[in-house]
Formats: C-alpha cells, sequence, structure tokens
C-alpha cells in the first residue's frame, strides 16, 4: 500500500429507506467524479432481523454497485447500539455483549468479504473513549490488571504520588480491543486491510497507543472534522490543524501507510461544536495537506446526507438533488489530478526538515489531574500542553518548513548522527524517566534541543523534578523558580537579540555550564549549553505559547532559526522570509520535486529559498491561477498550489 | 363568559400569621381600587391539621371578606407540599399520593362551594413540568401509554428516526392530569369555573394541548412574569412579549374565554430570573395589552407579600403599609376606566389582521433533541424556533398590525376562501405530515403563505424531508444546500428589492416553476410560487430573526407588505409608517373601534392610515396626556393610549 | 501569649522522600532567616505503617532540627486520608473511623509532646466545610440533633418559614468535632497550645462558631492564600483583603490572641482559583497587616515546596537550590526587626477607631438560600452581603482609619456609653430577634448606627420583618418599599449635601419621628434618627457595595464622617484626607504609637491628622525609602511603611 496511488473519496451513508436506485446513484456519482474509495457504516442494527435472522440485502446494494462503479469499500463495523449512539460504543459491556459482538463480526465479515468492492475494515469507529466507562466488563478488566501490576511498597526513601492508573490501563485497554476486534476479523478474512480512525485528535491523542497498534493495522487513520475537532485553532488555522494532525498521524503511523478517514464534507446544523459548511477552498486544501503529509487517501463525510436522526441532512458532499456540491467539484478536481499523475503521486515522500516537535502522554495525563478550577489562562488549563507544542509547529509552517508532531516514543533514539535534527519539548511539563538518556543522546550525537514552558517539571508520576534536577548535565543550569507574571509579558534575549512574548509563568535559572541568554534584574531567563556534539536552547517560560497567544510569531522565527539553523539549511525549499498565514510542505517523487503551498493571509506573492532554482518550475494545480517563477510564486488568499521541479 | 366585563385583580396570598383585620383590609383594598377578583392559593398545608382534622378558618376569613367587598375569588387548588416548593408539584408521585390529593379536593371544594365569592377553581398552578418526573406514578403511567402504542416494525423502506415518546406522552399525560383533577372538582361542586394558567410560554409550550384543555376549561389563563418568562426579550420588549404571549393564550383559549392569571405588580429581590420592580408605565402597558387582546380580566400576583419563604416581602402592590402603591393606582385607573364603560369592553372583540404566525410543537421539541452542545448561535440553540417566530410578530407589531400567534393545530384549515389570510413560517423547522395537505389547502385557496429559515427541514419524527419534499409543487421549489455562512450576513432579493439581514445559513433552491427573486452567484436564495389562488415567499435563510439579532426591521417591514398585501390592506387602522418601539391593537365593540397603542420608542408622533378618518377620535385613555387627531397621534414615551372611533 | 513577641515562621512540608539532611537545612534556613516557628502536617499516613507499627522517624528528624535551631513547632494533625485529599477531611465518616482517628491521637501526641520544640497542636486544618458531607457519623449526629431541638408545632398565628437546620447544626457540629479532637489531644498532652486555623473567611464565616471556639483553643488562626481566598478582591485590594481577614480574627479571637496559620509564600501553578506568585512587597505587606492587626505571628505556606501531588513544587518561600527567596528575604527583614524590638512588638495593641462593621450569619445563610438563579448582580447573589460590609471596610481604611469586623454575636453590646462608638450594619439582610434589644441599647447609649442595604429585611428564619418592623421607633421610620432601579444609580442627600452611587434596589421610608435626608419625587430615601443619647443613619438601598462597585469611595467618605463623626475624631493618627489605595493602621505600645502605613496607590506623598504632631516621628521599617515628617509622609508606590511616634 505505500506504494498505492492516495486515494480520494466519500463515505456512503446507508440506512434503510434507501433504495437500491439512490445506491447505485451515489457510487456513480463517486465514480464520475473520480473518486476510487468508500466507506460504509456496516449498522448490525440494519442487518440482524428482530426474529435473529441475518439480511443483508440494503448493504449488499452498496457492495454491488461499488464493484459496478470500481469503488473500494471500507467496511466500518458497527456492532449493535441504540439509534442516538452517533459515534458508536467504545468498549463492550459485559461477557455477554462481547459475545454479541463475535457473533455479529463472523456473520458480517463472512458474508461481505465475497465482494470485490471490500478492502478491509474498521474494526470500531473512533476508539477514543476520554474517560473509562463504569461498566462490568471494564471494572473486571480494569481490576485483572491492577492486580497484574507490580506493587509499590510504604518507602520513606520515595515520595508518594498521584496514581495514573487508569490513564495507563485505558492505553492498554484501547489497544487491547482493537486486537481483539481484528483477531475475530482475522478469523473470517485472512486479506482485508484493518483500518482504524482515531479522532478528536488534540484532546485524545494521549490514550492512543499508535506503535502497539501498528503490529495488527494494515492502515492507521483519522477523523478530522473541524466542526467537531479543531476547537484549539481558529478558522483561519484550520489548514494548519490539519497539517498537524496529519504530521501526528504519519509519526503514529510509522512503517505502515495512513489515510484520513474522515474529512467533513458538508455543512452542520445542530451538530458539531462549531456550526460551519467547508468552502471549496478549504476543501481542497485539507485534501492537500493530507496527501502533503502523505496520506495514502481521503474519505469525506459523507456523500450522502442520512436522513434522520443526530446529523440528518447534515455533512454531505452531494446536495438534496444528489448533485455534486461545489466542494465535491473541488475534490472531483484533485481526484482527477492524482488519477492522471499515478506514478507521481504513488510514490510521493515527504521531504523531512528534521525538526520533531515531541509531546509526552504523560503531560497530557497530569496537566488534566492536577486541575483545580478558578480563573481560565491558556497555558494553565487544559489544552495548554498541546496548545504549546502546536505553537512552535505552526511558526515553523509560516517558515515554509515541514516540521514532524510526534509522541516521544514514536521518535527514533537509536541513530549516531543526529546533526541535522531539532527537538522541541514545549511546555512537555512531564518527561518519563525512560527518555531522560535518549535526549542526551540525542543531543550528545549532535542534535539540538529547544525547550520552553514549565518542560520536565514533573515525572511521569507528577512528581516535581527540580529538587534533583536530572538534565542538570544536559542544560547546563537547572530551575531556580517559576514566577506567575502575567498573561502576556516579555523577555528580553541577548543572543540572538530579541524581544519574546512570555505566558503566565517567567522561569528563572541556576547557570551550572550553560550560557546566560538572558539576564533579568540579576536573574537568568534563558540558556543556551553545548552537550557532546550537540546544544540545547531552554527558556523556562511559555514562549511559543505567548506567541501563538498574541498572534505574532516575528520573534519566534527568529528564535527557530538560532537554535535549529542546521536543520532548516538542509531543506531544499523554503519561504525566504516567513509568511504568517501561509504553508509549505515538500515532497519527493523520483526525480520531481513538490511544493504544496497554502495561502490563508492576505499577501499574493512570495519569494522562495530553493536549491533548484537552477529549474523552471511546473504549476501543477492551482485553484486560483496562481503561477510560479524560479523563485517566486504569485498566489492568491484562500488558493492552493502544487509547484512541481524535475531535476 | 365571553360577555362578561373583563375583570382587574390581584392574588391575596393568605398564610398563618396572618389576623382577620389584615384579610379584611386586602379585600377592602380592591374595592377601593376598583378590583373584583383576586385568586387565592388554597394551601392544603394550612387547612388540614396534623391530626387529620380539617380547619378552614384561615380561608374563611378571606371569602367572608371577599363576600363584603364584592371581589370574586379564583380558588387555587394546591394539595399539600413542602415549604420550599414554590410553584408546586404538577403530577401526583404515586397512588397514595393522588388518592390524597382527592381527599383534599373532596374537604376543600364542599367547603368553599358554598360561599357566594367563589367564582371557581384552577386545579393546578402553573402545569408546565419541563421533563418528565422519575416518579413511581409517572412511570408507570408512562410505561402503560408505551404499551398501548402502535408498534413499529422493523421496515427496510422506512428510515429509523429519534424517539419522541416523551414528549408526546407528556402532552397527553398533562392534559390526562389537569382533566382527573377537574372531574373530582366536579364531583362537589357542579357550577364553578375552571380554570387552569399555564406559564413560561416561550418555553413550555410544546407541552400544552390547549385545544384538548378546552374540552374540560371555563377559561384559560396564563403567567405571565417579566421576571421569570421573558428572558428572550429585553425589558424594552416586554411589551411586545406580553402581547405574544397573550395571543399565544387567546389562540389557545379557542372558543372559550381567556384571562391572565398571574401578572408580575411589583419588586422582587432573591426571586426571578431577572431582578426588576415594574413601573407604573409597564403595568399599564401590561393591562392593556391583555385587554386588547380580549383577556377576561388580569390577576396581578399578588397584591400583599408573603411574609415568609422563597418571595418574602416581594411582588406586591400594596406597601408595607398597606397602602396602594403607584403600580396599583396605575392598575385601579384602569379598572376603574371599565367599571364606567361596560358596554363597551363587555362586548369588545380583536378586529383580526388575517396575519397568523403559526409553531409546530415538533419543531420545539427536535430543536431541543438535537442540541448537542458547543458554540452558542441564537438560531442553533434552543430558543431559535420560537424566536425566529416572534421576531415577525416584533415586526408586524411596530406595523400597527395585529397578529395571531397559533400552534398549527390552532389554525382553522377548514375555510374555502384565504384571499385575506396569511401564514408564516418561520424556521419552524419540523411540519408534522397531517399539515401537508392542510397547508396546500390554504394556499390554493388564496392564501399566502411566507416560509423563512429552516421550515420544513425535518418531519415529526425529526426525519429530514429534502430528499422527497413534499411541498415541492406549493412552493415550486426545494432545498438544494443549506450552507453556514455567518453570524450576520446580508442577502439581496430582486423584488422587492431589498437587502435583507440573514442569520447562520444560507440556503440555496433548485426551482420547479416558482420564481427567482434572490441570486447569488448563480445561486438562488428566495423564491414566490403561485399555487391555486394564493401564493409562497419561500427564502431558506432566516431573515426574521436575523433582523431580530440586529435590531433593525426595516426591511422585514417592506418583505411583509410584499408577500402579505392582501392581509394588510384589510385592516382598519394601522400606523402609515412601521414604528420601531410602538405596537398598536385595535379592537371592536359594537360601533366602536379601539386603538391601543403603547410607545416604547423616543418618537413622540404618529400617523395612522385610517378608514374612519372621517371621524373624531375620542381618547378614551392616555396616562402621559397624549391626544389624537384623525390621522395624527401625539404619544409620550411610555406612554399607552386607548383611542376610540365610533362609526 | 498575649505578652509574647510575634512570631514570622514557614511550613515545613514533611513527606517520604526527604532526606534528614534536607530537613535540617530548612530549620537552618528559618533560623538565618530570624525566623521563630513553623507548622507541619503530622501525616498518620507516613507513621502509621502498612503492619499497624507505628514509625515516627521521618517527623522526628523535623523535631530534632528544630530544637537544634530553636524553632517552635505547631503539629497539625492530619489523621489517614487518600493522597488526592489535599486539605484533610473534615468529620469522621463513621465511629469507626472516629476510633480510628482518637487512635492516631493518642499515639502522635504521646510520641511528639515528648519534644521541647512542639509549642502545640492544630486539631484540624481548615476545618470549613461549606456544606454537611452525606455520611453515616454526621447523618446520625444530625438525627439525633434534630431530635433534641424544641418541636414548632402548627399554629395559625406564626409564619411557616425556611428550615436552617443544616446551617444551624453545621455550626454546633464543627464546634464539637474540634473540642472532641481537643479532648482527645488534652488526654495525652496538658500543655500544648491548641490551634485551629480557619479558612476561606469571606464565603466560610456563618459556619464559624469563633465565641464557643475561644473556651477550648489557645489561639485562633485562619489561612488566608490570595490564590484560593481572596476572590471578592482585585489584586490591588489584596492588602485590604488581608486586612478585613485579620479583623474578623482579631474579633473572632476575642481575649484570646490570634496568629495567622497560612500565608501564601510562593507561586503556585495548577493549584488556587487565581494563578499568581505573591511579589516581595506583597509579602511585606500581608506581614504588616496582620502585625497590625495585632497577630501573634505569621507562618507561610510554605518554606519547602512538597515534591508531589497537587502543589508539587508550588507555593514555596525557597527555590529549588534551597535558597531564600526574595519573598523569604523580604519576610526575613521583618522577621529581624521584631526580634531587635522585643519589647515593642510583644506589647504592641491595635488602637481602636470605635468603628464596628458588623455582619450576621444568619444574612449568609438567607442568602445563599434565597437563590433561584438567572442574572447575575453583585448584591443580588452569593457573596452580596459580605462584599457590601467590605465595602466600608475599605472606605473607612482608606481614611486611614481602623475598623472592627465582627459577627454581631461578638460585639460587646454591654457597655453603659457607647458615644464614641459606630455600629455599621450594610446590607445585613437578617438581623435575629436576640440582637433587637441589644441594638436599641446601643444607640440609646450614645452609639451612632449606620444603616444601608436591605438590611433587617428579614428575620433569622427568613420571615420579612416590615409588617411589623421592630426598629420602628429606633430608626424613626420604617420601609415603605424595595424597587429595583438598575445597577448603578445615583440618590442625593440633603445633609451632607452629595450624590451617593446606589445599586440594584431603590427603598423608600415611611417617617414616623426621623429627619428626612433625601427626597426624592416625593419618596423618603434616607433618614437621621435620634435615638436616646445616639442616632441612625439609614438609608435603604445599597450604597457601600455601589461604591464599591463604581471604584470610588469620595462621596462615602463624606457620608461616614457625618455619620459617625465623633468615633472618627477620637482616633489619634489617621489621613487628612482619604487616600484612595493607602491602608493605615495604629498600635500603640506602651508609650510609642505606631503607624503602619500601606501604599497600593500611585499618590507618593500624604498628610496626617495626627495628635502627636508635637513630636518629630522615626521610621521604624520602610521598603523602599519612604520618610515621614511631622505631619506629611513620602511613600512609594507598593511601600510598606511603619512609623514611630514616643509620646
Amino acid at each position: 500500500m505505500h506504494k498505492q496511488l492516495p486515494l480520494i473519496g466519500a463515505e456512503i451513508f446507508i440506512e434503510p429507506g434507501q433504495t437500491p436506485e439512490e445506491i447505485d446513484v451515489w457510487f456513480k456519482r463517486l465514480h464520475e467524479c473520480g473518486m476510487k474509495v468508500t466507506r460504509i457504516r456496516m449498522f448490525e442494527n440494519y442487518m440482524h432481523l428482530p426474529d435473529g435472522n441475518w439480511d443483508f440485502t440494503l448493504f449488499d446494494h452498496a457492495f454491488i454497485a461499488a464493484e459496478k462503479y470500481g469503488i473500494q469499500i471500507y467496511a466500518n463495523l458497527f456492532p449493535a447500539t441504540s439509534f442516538t449512539d452517533v459515534g458508536g460504543f467504545k468498549f463492550p459491556r459485559d461477557q455477554e455483549h462481547l459475545d454479541s459482538i463475535a457473533e455479529y463480526i463472523k456473520e458480517c465479515v463472512s458474508h461481505f468479504k465475497e465482494f470485490s468492492s471490500l478492502v478491509g475494515w474498521v474494526p470500531l469507529n473512533e476508539p477514543g473513549s476520554g474517560t473509562l466507562p463504569d461498566e462490568p466488563f471494564t471494572r473486571q478488566k480494569f481490576a485483572e490488571w491492577k492486580e497484574a501490576q507490580p506493587k509499590e511498597t510504604f518507602d520513606f526513601q520515595k515520595y508518594e504520588h498521584l496514581d495514573f492508573a487508569e490513564e495507563r490501563f485505558l492505553l492498554e485497554y484501547e489497544t487491547w480491543f482493537l486486537k481483539w476486534l481484528t483477531e475475530e476479523i482475522k478469523k473470517f478474512d485472512h486479506e482485508g486491510d484493518i483500518h482504524i480512525n482515531n479522532h478528536q485528535i488534540f484532546e485524545n491523542v494521549a490514550e492512543y497507543n499508535f506503535p502497539e497498534w501498528r503490529k495488527f493495522l494494515s492502515s492507521l487513520g483519522g477523523s478530522a472534522h473541524a466542526s467537531w475537532h479543531f476547537g484549539y485553532f481558529s478558522r483561519n488555522q484550520y489548514a494548519l490543524a490539519m497539517s498537524a494532525n496529519s504530521e501526528i498521524l504519519r509519526s503514529g503511523a510509522g512503517d505502515i501507510p495512513w489515510l484520513m478517514t474522515e474529512l467533513q464534507g458538508g455543512n452542520n446544523i445542530y451538530s458539531g461544536f462549531e456550526a460551519m459548511c467547508p468552502t471549496p477552498e478549504e476543501i481542497t486544501q485539507w485534501l492537500w495537506i493530507t496527501l502533503a503529509t502523505e496520506s495514502k487517501g481521503s474519505i469525506f463525510w459523507c456523500l450522502n446526507p442520512r436522513m434522520s436522526g443526530f446529523e440528518a441532512g447534515e455533512w454531505a458532499l452531494l446536495n438534496f438533488q444528489n448533485e455534486p456540491s461545489e466542494r465535491m467539484k473541488a475534490a472531483s478536481d484533485i481526484a482527477n489530478l492524482i488519477n492522471e499523475n499515478t506514478q507521481l503521486f504513488a510514490n510521493a515522500k515527504v521531504v523531512e526538515s528534521g525538526i520533531s516537535i515531541l509531546y509526552t502522554r504523560e503531560s497530557l495525563w497530569i496537566e488534566k489531574k492536577l486541575q483545580t478550577g478558578g480563573k481560565f489562562y491558556e497555558g494553565r488549563n487544559i489544552g495548554g500542553v498541546i496548545k504549546s507544542a502546536i505553537s512552535w509547529f505552526e511558526a515553523i509552517s509560516e517558515m515554509g518548513i515541514q516540521a514532524n508532531f510526534k509522541e516521544i516514543s514514536e521518535f527514533d533514539f537509536s541513530a549516531s548522527d543526529y546533526s541535522n535534527q531539532t527537538i522541541i519539548l514545549s511546555h512537555q511539563i512531564s518527561i518519563p524517566k525512560i527518555y531522560h538518556q535518549s535526549l542526551k543522546d540525542f543531543v550528545s550525537r549532535g542534535g539540538k534541543l529547544i525547550v520552553d514552558g514549565l518542560t520536565a517539571y514533573y515525572d511521569e508520576n507528577a512528581v516535581c523534578m527540580f529538587k534533583n534536577f536530572p538534565f542538570k548535565d544536559l542544560f547546563g543550569s537547572s530551575l531556580q523558580e517559576v514566577k506567575m507574571t502575567g498573561n502576556i509579558f516579555q523577555i528580553e534575549l541577548s543572543e540572538p537579540k530579541l524581544s519574546l512574548y512570555a505566558h503566565l509563568w517567567k522561569g528563572t535559572l541556576s547557570l551550572s555550564g550553560a550560557k546566560e541568554l538572558s539576564l533579568d534584574n540579576q536573574e537568568v531567563l534563558a540558556c543556551k549549553n553545548t552537550f557532546g556534539e550537540g546544544s540545547v536552547f531552554w527558556a523556562p517560560t511559555l514562549i511559543g505559547l505567548a506567541a501563538r497567544l498574541n498572534n505574532d510569531y516575528q520573534n519566534l522565527y527568529k528564535l527557530i532559526a538560532f537554535a535549529a539553523g542546521q536543520s532548516i539549511k538542509s531543506v531544499p525549499i523554503r519561504f525566504k522570509n516567513p509568511q504568517p498565514g501561509m504553508l509549505m510542505k515538500i515532497m519527493q517523487s523520483g526525480n520531481s520535486y513538490l511544493a504544496i503551498i497554502i495561502n490563508k493571509s492576505e499577501d499574493t506573492s512570495m519569494e522562495l529559498i530553493n536549491q533548484f532554482n537552477y529549474k523552471t518550475p511546473n504549476v501543477l494545480f492551482a485553484n486560483k491561477g496562481g503561477f510560479a517563477s524560479k523563485n517566486t510564486v504569485q498566489i492568491s488568499m484562500e488558493e492552493t498550489m502544487v509547484i512541481q521541479w524535475i531535476v
């Protein structure tokens, strides 16, 4: 599948009340628009008759139509649940429930595996649960799990600490259930792909154990609905949000492919946290971003609107006349372009910058656990950890540079040379002990480390690490204090000479080898330390998030250039100057380089630093008339461009 | 009672701690102020002694004083409940509770029916419940009801749908209990009136089945307290709110009379959602509005403040010296005027404009059910359905024109000619199937239909109706899409040529016979269709609510004049130009026409279009020196005027 | 202890994971900084081993170090509870739990009473509970208590009323449990002090029965953390908040000493309702205010940060290198000054102004009980009663005058002459019957009474008192009505001639002897009545709170001078003109007078009215270079000064 052409498609929602003719029309529409993939929710409710018999007729119509029009189907298992359960349950209620799920899988998989239109299975829709359900099956599994954990005994030498058993169990339990479902499917179908779409990534990511999932998945996926899932972003930032979401999935997928399983296709009325209808331009931006992040496809939710219940008449790419909306046409243009350039797109790979923004699960767990209410501050309330990481991602994107966005366990710490690599740890309040040596290795082998906010305040158990700071050697310094100073204030760096916005706490340092970079009334606010072949920049203050809150990354760009210089210089194409509101990602496919550029700003021209400027570029795609010369790009507001250099 | 003189009065709150002398004083005060009616809460708690005996002494004092001063009493049954239960329970808890209520009714009714001061019974205070209580009696009744419903069987031909059993049951259950209470009363008193005051009309209206209630009520009533019930309005709109509330009750009452059972009489401190004390001018406005909407009376809550518990020392018309407040004096002026013009007021009838704003219960149910949280938008959150209907009511009121405000089941669809009638369906998201033919009949027989917002998006089960749109012929078009566009934006009509504010969704149309009235970038946003003898204006966008949010009805007035021209021209008296902040209602009594005008604006003069301008009008009432010549009215800010033409 | 030197100190937080060496360092730091007292939380969890044995080693390290460095320890009992229970439980769960607490007390007290470093015991941390816990022990105690109460029988002569049994029981139950704990301690240690620190004073004060507590306490204490407890104040008002908190404690303590048991020492991150780090200037202000209010000491929370759980790495005076922060240094300066002036500070007493702001418990209970939701208004929602009282305290403080802040039961009504005394009852909505005669006595013996807001609206059972107003003679008037008029409006006084801000309700009066002071459209809004040797000023309108909301006390100063003239003239030193943002308190010690002045304003000079201006003052303390001549003070922004006159 890694060599497969990315597929564009849309979910066809099948429910009683539909006619075979209608179903046929929907597949026909996909086909007409160059789309080659769909996903179907395989409601047990509409297969398993009240008398206990099975009737697959309704869904057979779909699989037959799919064969007729050459559409591949991801069949999303959906065991019996109440009509009002929009997303489906996440865990079995009890043993009987588990057995009934197995029975449903047996019947459903055995039947539909025979269709050539079946490409594979989605064992569970959006497994993210948020909290452990208070139900017998889960309670028993949790009890067994706790029984199996090593017992901590009372010890005067050790700090008592908060209990993260639920969080740790949920991580394993979710993986266990996905694996169990997969095994049940495999009993009856050895060949179909197994695919999972996680959702609400910026809130739920700490409960997804992607590296474990890879072991039984064919491909990883995600749901990325602006209306439901991008609450940490303004509408103008949704393209960036999609980019961050995609990078998290790409990192999660590792050596397996990934695709965006659900993308908002149309208008919502009552459903969704934000009311919106994507514009055709947004549809274009979102599709190109997932492609630029190496997705093997994107499936809109949904082609046809469900007609009943929550979401009735909402979210669709087709209008009520079953004709393509302007959004559908925008998606179709891209599908057709891909279909016309199979070799190019099948083999396109991300050109990484070497910059990785890392987050840690434990930071999210601890941030949530330590909430005590009171006045709202971005960096102190739930979301501060991930928004702080996002801020650096946004700044780097606006420099025209790709950045990885990885859970720390997904980063490869085993290389021998990191001289072109940079890790950013922004307000990652917990750095578990198991990564202490890894981070030291990374820097000593040439890596650059950028650290801000309250990174490393706690260990994995929320025990404060600053009394005996484990990174004292690595950082060449340790923390004196952090002091709440204001919502937005400024700190001054002497090298590079610039002012940085800061948010909430001003951290002060006690140096033990590092070079002071910021002195404020006798107190050191930032430092740089050389360690082995690499170096560490540390400002224990929220400088990334502060820039985000102030909507001004100008000086953060400069700091990034200063602290991650080598990674940046290794990038073949980047913006000459940072472009607030624009983003660019680079891919390589054979001897082609592709720059995917999105313009959410009011600027309409921009210069590149470009290793291939001896070549004349080819505008492969531009939806508002944009054009490119060697180092200059003309790009309208809201436009997406794909520029190709053949070298 | 239809020929009866409207009665002004105030509730006398009876509680232990009061002396017979005090009670006498209160009835004396009513009498001195020209008031002829009161309502008394008949607390079982203060009749039913701890030893099981009954002692009616406390309330006897009141009934005796009422006889002495010629005051009629509505006795409001109030079975035993806790002291903190301010409004009283709405349903029996269990069979034993029901039996004890029956026993209380027997004792109470048997005793007080002997007083000539008794005019009738209020079986339950404010029956609105909001949700079903989770109590044994209700659970059992609900189970029996569900058992008796036709079973829906699984059917591939039909959409599964959300369950509105609770809403439908509550509608019947409330009616059942009111009827049961009535029957219990009738066992012991055949003659007394039966009266019910519903409350919180704009939120609760979907649970009141007025047409069914009429069958056993003598008169319908309502509680309309600005502090508790007018949360959808600003203070300057309370007069309009009272007008809308009154029209809903007048429509609900149908062929029985109605009266406003509770009107805020005084200041609230801790009770009430909004803290306020009505001004004398507001008291005057509210009284005249209920009269202008054909109420047979208005009873303030309350004459004397209760002295203990919630509301202690609040809400009263008398001050702590038991002297009339300025508010009491304002009410007294009107009571005396009515008493001096008995024939005129006893026979006054609303002169209807022929315009009816219809709402549907199911729209309110569905709007509530489909909420998923997230960002607040007026038109998307609870209240959008009714506020959208209110917006048209407000615009029409400011044109000096009466409008009916009816649940669709209350509208008479059986006439043969609707050529002077207009129905407005504003954001009535659900139109149940049983009304599809009725609406077609209405238009085909000459009626004008105005449709905006997401009207008809769902059927009564929240199934989307736009795939096979049942009104395609009637509207000459069907919906393509609705697209969330912004909180406030504008759409342009070509006929009449004007801009309209719009809120949230822009709906686009596929025409099949209708005339396009608004073209936006190739998309049709509004149309007009001729159907039989009538016509339909349709803009599937929230234009009414948008004007309300923008506090600017200027162009909506013009649209109303365009789409409902004939209804408007048939009105005998109206404002020459719309008057933001003013409202006028017209009554007829014998050969007299009365115009009741209220001025909440800063304008102080205004012209009328007046069929009787050959006559010199008589200012029957003006509380700030207003005067009228043939077509011109001088009216101060906050003034209420009643102008009479004898023709 | 009344003659004891005030002690400055900081809590040392002891937990497993610490070494004896660390513990020693912390006591050494206290010693080096001139601090002489600490408080230690005596976790049963870290003494009582899983096998049932007791191991006091960890805490022994602390008590031994304390002896080494001459530090006194308040041992805060902390029976076994969960790690996440930050503040500790408030009541036993059941009898078994009570027994286990007794066992812990026996073991813990028996062991640690042997250390000479032990000064005494804190039986329970922050006993404030807010509500009754729903647990078996409490339920049973409540049932027994209710059984023992006199039964009210049904009586037509009496108003039924709301039930304040929970509030009254909580008051007694909290006292009972504190006393029980004390008795258990006394069984094993007859000599140690008993000390209690209440908290969240402005919200919880109505549940603290200080006069009863005095009977078994050696000293009263409090927790006054800006982050947790000063939500009714802005940051610039925290010094005033500390002053009010201190006066409430001083009044509560009565004839026993008091000390501030917990003061915020450092930065908070996730804990606390407001995120903040005190400045050194604030630390100085807070310490001097408690001293100026006659505290016998102040203990910061905390010296060393706990390293785990909630508050990990937060709140400390030391930095992570165990070195004194700038805050610690600020506190140390004061500690050293006190140590150098033992006679002066050991004997310093507050010079009272004779003005007492009284609040009543029942007002807080009733305000809370009568909430019905709806729109927020400061004076109507929870907090209105106490904020209204605070407003007068703030105005008087800015006049450079001390004011007492007392629960009405703490006021001494037994004196024979009140001619230099003033009582302020501001929006004390309930005046229990038992104080009616006391207030009359106060005024008749020469006292001045100032009354505003809805003071006396209810009796102790929330029954309205205005029908038969018990203070009609005392006030020379009674209430006609209160009418909600607006969030802020103005009323005009004729004597003294000035405008006053008003909030929410305009109260009108019916005079019966009092002199009218404000006439508004025929209605009397304020009056003054002479009664015996004293007088009463009454404006039944929220004039204090309105001035607070408008942040403008200019005219309230004048009113206070008018109504409380004699009390003010008796003060030996005060501001010549009121100084918004400054506060001053006066102490006397032998022949020394001390003026403690804090400047939160932008003014930097100020004049005094000074009975000692024939003497040249001595600046005992000034942390920003302030200086004083006879009647003039130069004081920087944020500065604290202590000025001494030896007379």
